[in-house]
């Protein structure tokens, strides 16, 4: 569906720390890597060429609330829905789940959640300024909001 | 003062991306920095011993929002405050302003905003269940919440 | 075959550098994910319990040459050897070789070899030290020598 | 001196990982870090327009050998020496020395012995190909190689 998109993740031993368990920032990554395979899921680049300039997909604001701890090995599913989206803005929620513990927790477990949100950018090569843009035309016509019973209510 | 704390970092090489600015995963490992640079300026350990087994600091929600992208070598100061104090929870804010710029931007450009909330967590070391506590005497009587005209006024 | 493993991985934005390639610490990361992932193929675990504390392999040696560069969203195949195993230790070797290529390398390319050396360690839980200890029974009897002719003949 | 420079650093929470020590990988984060110090030292920059396109400084091998453990908030020197230097490509040495222990290691101890070397590459903007080239002027004038007695004996 061109709103949402399900990927899974192992917890690598180079992404916790020293309190054993993933270390907060890395869920940033996780969260880009579902929306990078989103695009490639319908076929859309993250990165491409345009008579601005070079198209890119800056954020804006970037949230997540730890709920539950991943642990090295952890296999988490990381559920990404399109939540908003403008004319040069997307919305993004991504729910993470465990898929097999390797701990006491239960499977399906919900870990975390996370918010963010892009804003489509040229960036002039001589001038190295990012300037706000309307999407690609693929962009806007490929990606929708997911409905609204599948978005978390929770204000961010 | 027990309520803030500022500390200088040089953006890396190794910190920047394919866009050619600092991937915004980082700032939140600037943020955690900026905490535990505060907490030695206190003299008090984000990790210590107690009867109730390793002390520790659980981040359960941390945000960012960016305003103007930095790049390779450009210095930024990072200026922590104490927003909110609970018996168990801190939440903090961060400034990020530019000080030295590689590019146009002016100086004292405020570069981003962070917003985090950790929970003081003991770790059983045969279970690896952590469980909120309160805090340890030293951290509870040193920190502070700053004066309320300091703190951002945006709701996250 | 318990002297090898091969894994693919797509290189991702956090990955890269502002020279628009994957940084070269990264390559680093890929080879420990291997090496793990070749550890869970036998049903071996890099972290266990013993009766000499904490079970774990220590790495003392690692280096990588680096021939063609790796970039956003390329596939790479990491083609995982072992070169030497002793009673405590393992050498082992990776080859990097691009899968699918986004530029205008040739399929097949190979793109690093890295080489490293792991020592197995027990790590008293109150001590804090690490000594080195001969491979747990099951690690011992299963992981074999790669045979000579699929190694590497450069000396590192 | 123009064939070496020392710099010291913090290991941070996010550079641990759950063995409780500096994760490998970031020791080459460390050596980077203090190649670029250094190139700053001498007024040198690591990325400068130059008529062949933008110059940059090519790893090809990277390589380190670990002696002991860094941990949280461990103070480490990062000894940068020079050890060879052709016109188109620099080897390095970096040594580390733990500053302040945590643990209980004597200072001055070796943590660490790195050794890399870099190639100096223009890249067309428009071709996005490397080609190695020889140092800009200022490079080649500047930078010195290390009097032999300072450098490690030991082959890579």
């Amino acid at each position: 569906m061109p709103y949402e998109f399900k990927m899974t993740r192992h917890v690598e031993f180079a992404e916790t720390d020293m309190a054993g368990i993933m270390h907060f920032a890395n869920y940033f990554r996780y969260m880009e890597a579902a929306e990078h395979a989103f695009f490639r899921s319908l076929d859309l680049s993250v990165h491409q060429s345009s008579k601005e300039g070079m198209i890119g997909f800056a954020r804006v604001h970037a949230s997540c609330d730890y709920l539950a701890p991943l642990r090295y090995q952890d296999e988490v599913e990381i559920h990404l829905l399109v939540a908003e989206k403008g004319s040069k803005s997307i919305t993004y929620e991504a729910i993470f789940r465990k898929v097999n513990a390797s701990g006491k927790s239960s499977v399906g477990e919900v870990i975390a959640r996370g918010r963010w949100t892009v804003v489509c950018v040229a960036k002039d090569r001589n001038d190295e300024q990012m300037n706000s843009v309307t999407f690609p035309a693929d962009v806007n016509s490929k990606i929708e909001v997911a409905p609204l019973k599948m978005l978390d209510t929770k204000d961010d």
